[in-house]
């Protein structure tokens, strides 16, 4: 009904009807406000066509962000939407650019962006049935879809698991952190379950689990090139950070297999839990992808579960010609994939996949009213309660770009990382510091008047390494703020010494070789400009 | 470059050149796929205007989502709209409409659903500054904004902090459940912080901090209506969900304080560690508001953390005319706040509001790559690692509804909600089982056979009370089913007994009172067609 319709019913009413839709007539206004399809039309650009970012700094931007008052006085449309355009968007970060190029954010594919919109105008809650309907199917089919590309087991499991409300292949997840803290919650769950009079770790806690398995400690192993999530879990499940071993890395930053075999060896001798055997596929800092083939085969001889952090390269899986760049991720227990990276999907959306159908089942969570046991609802198996329909966009990515879709914008991404690769070989600015695995690209600038000596691989001083490094970090913050292209930055530790990288990721497959060339030519020209000062 | 100049240009380039043109057009091809306007146009009505619900059955559907090879071949826009259009929108649950009054979802402003669209086309990246710029300042100032809307400090408090690196008011999450496990979580860590030769929970883990401090255990204390992510929390920071202690409740549903101070004694001669007294503002089953007040008091006389689970009534704070519903929460060392509750925004945004500007100083996360100290990151905080910039909705809303806004949609709710209860108690159909405290009513059919016994409050038989049961739990669901109101269902525990009421949640401040008519009359009706079969 119009506010108009709803004026002219009213004079056939009471007083009090009366008031009650004044009462809803006023809802209605408030519900009706906007900004008329004005808002945001000048994005994906933000207002700064070419440029990264506005070069404002945040120390001086501070004072625009300073009240606590808001809300106190409303606001016209118009009047926000001015200030969105001149305060907010023009100093966000271009993060579509071609020349963007330093985190894991791409630009969206149009259609994704449209299936955005309809998730927020549905606003379905995928934590039960009774909010989501047949998108909780549609969910664990997808969850069942990419259960496949990577086990590729028989229909028949499929047919037995995937729609089954007993059984869970996997859960969605707000992002690659949560992906990564269920799978070892859920595995430390499962390794310490209810057993005789022990109730398990869910009812009775650490303490007592550990006591009843006979268990001194729990750690989880990997290579130093884990990402952070790793420590947050073990902060989270009361291991704690000095828990997660954090293994030394060949000159292809994979995991050292024969110290982890050694430290499996120990762990048992010492009576010492082994939560996880962790395989990167595609580090966070790197790109690396540990040998996950091997780390399987150990995880198996030693009756360990094995997570891999695919959190990144988890997309390659999707397209059948790149799945070979992750190989061995079958073997795992748990994979994380996140969505938001290199499926073009905004953020937060990660899988956390799980082999088995049952590896969920000491982890379930019910309650008096959704969740029930039996019941289809999703959120009996999540940490998550309440989560939109957001596996709606990874559907619509399946179907619409498909297997053959995927791998050409895989193709185009490693073709351009091989690319930048050869241009940084080839230029007397920059040094490689890792042959790349998959789509980035570590390496760093050396000041002229290092270059002979770093070429000759003569010792260098505290004072020169220093100096590498503050020229890095220099660059790097400077070419930000200007704005003109971006790639981030990161400190490697091998062995005693500190390596500050550049760090160029390759997941825009509309970059084209001139952003390479612009994006080099602006950090050798910032360097130049420091190294005069 | 438009694909007709793209193929211009091709012309005068080297093969090489052309090949890589080719790979970008095709990917550019990719990009601009859509669905041209076309998508979801029926909505936010999900293609069923009236109806909440199409009735097909989830056993029914399934069949339809049994395929796990989508994505071998790729599937045209139009043709993938059909789909959405005839077997996925149509079988969604229309939460918008003003019959929906079972869950705590209701319709969204046009201007939120705008915002939520630029959102995801800007797809920042709030983990750190180089994704997100301003937007984390204004994250930072609409924390700050309703920390001053709970506490009220003074304007130097908010000068000093709000926008200060090193300090942080609170953190954005996915949802109530991270948030309320973000306050439990970082509650620990605090309590167990670093001391002498002990490093910290964070570092050493659950078992060497209970040695550290003396403590034989930890437990949470909250009444029985406290919400199911509790047992996540505990079951997750490893403390078992036997050791969440669950008090009984009065009439109204509000914690046993005499229970609460005895636990608290008990627990301090047993050296138990009591880590948080929880207290509610809004059960999610029955709205029912704790004395946060004597709760405060006691956190204090026995200094112990405080929070506030107000996922559902914590939106109160933000109108001046209703703050009174949630009093004594300013005592909170903690508050979960669920901004796609009763703030009107999409799934899934939450506030951990944090009294103290330290709290999340023994929680710190810091990477070499991001969040490094110093920096105004604000993944430095956060359990999630990259989230979207969904404060922006939360920013658009406080502004555009403002304080006199919101109070009108409260005004609003709650008035339907009195009008609710009052019709409940006139009913003969109908009992009412608590006087509602907020805007959610539990209630329950009571079958014609046994009116007169349950006015004149006779003692019952098992079997007459588990005939109320069923009976109740079938007209929720065959309501479910018919699709012409809702409401949800739960099962209260009083004392032995097992109590299943339905449960109307009034946070559609577009419903009308024919709305409520309307759904009594659909489930009275019902009702006696089970009756007489």
């Amino acid at each position: 009904m119009s506010l108009l319709e709803c004026r002219l019913e009213r004079e056939l009413l009471s007083t009090e009807e009366e008031s009650a839709i004044a009462q809803v007539g006023k809802a209605r206004e408030l519900y009706q406000l906007s900004f008329s399809g004005r808002l945001g039309h000048d994005l994906p650009r933000h207002g700064n066509k070419e440029k990264i970012n506005s070069g404002l700094k945040l120390s001086t931007s501070r004072h625009r962000f300073d009240r606590v008052d808001i809300g106190n006085q409303p606001v016209a449309p118009f009047e926000y939407l001015d200030f969105l355009e001149t305060v907010v968007f023009p100093h966000t970060v271009n993060t579509f650019s071609t020349k963007f190029l330093g985190h894991m954010t791409a630009p969206l594919p149009e259609f994704i962006t449209e299936v955005a919109g309809v998730i927020s105008r549905m606003n379905q809650n995928q934590v039960k049935v009774e909010t989501s309907n047949v998108l909780t199917l549609l969910e664990r089919q997808v969850l069942g879809a990419v259960h496949h590309k990577i086990y590729r087991k028989q229909a028949g499991f499929y047919e037995s698991y995937m729609q089954c409300p007993e059984s869970c292949l996997g859960v969605v997840t707000g992002g690659g952190t949560l992906a990564n803290i269920t799978s070892l919650s859920y595995a430390l769950n499962s390794a310490f379950r209810a057993d005789g009079n022990f109730a398990g770790l869910t009812k009775e806690g650490l303490v007592s689990a550990l006591n009843h398995y006979g268990f001194k400690d729990v750690v989880v192993i990997g290579s130093k090139r884990m990402h952070y999530s790793v420590d947050k879990a073990a902060k989270l499940l009361g291991l704690g950070e000095r828990n997660v071993i954090r293994l030394e890395t060949d000159s292809h930053g994979r995991v050292d297999l024969a110290q982890m075999r050694s430290n499996l060896e120990e762990c048992r001798k010492g009576k010492i839990h082994v939560l996880a055997l962790i395989g990167i596929a595609g580090a966070t800092e790197t790109g690396s992808v540990d040998p996950l083939e091997e780390i399987g085969a150990l995880a198996a001889e030693f009756g360990v579960h094995f997570h891999a952090d695919a959190a990144w390269g988890g997309a390659y899986t999707l397209s059948s010609n790149h799945r070979e760049l992750v190989k061995g991720i079958e073997m795992a227990d748990t994979v994380t994939i996140c969505a938001h990276k290199q499926l073009y999907i905004p953020m937060g959306t990660s899988l956390c996949i799980f082999k088995s159908p049952g590896f969920a089942s000491h982890s379930e969570n019910n309650t008096a009213y959704q969740c029930k046991k039996g019941s289809y609802d999703l959120g009996r198996y999540t940490i998550e309660g309440s989560r939109p329909a957001s596996i709606l966009m990874l559907h619509a990515l399946l179907n619409l770009w498909g297997d053959a879709g995927m791998g050409h914008v895989f193709d185009t991404t490693l073709s351009l990382t091989q690319n930048f690769t050869g241009k940084i070989k080839s230029s007397e600015n920059f040094l490689l510091v890792q042959e790349p695995a998959l789509n980035i690209v570590v390496y760093r600038y050396i000041p002229v008047t290092l270059r002979e000596k770093v070429l000759t691989k003569e010792k260098l001083t505290y004072a020169e390494i220093e100096l590498i490094n503050e020229i890095n970090k220099k660059i790097q913050s400077e070419q930000f703020i200007n704005g003109n292209s971006f790639v981030s930055s990161t400190t490697l530790v091998n062995g005693e010494e500190e390596v500050v990288v550049f760090r160029a990721v390759f997941c825009n497959p509309l970059t084209r070789e001139n952003d390479l060339d612009a994006l080099l030519a602006d950090q050798a020209k910032i360097a130049r400009d420091i190294e005069i000062a």
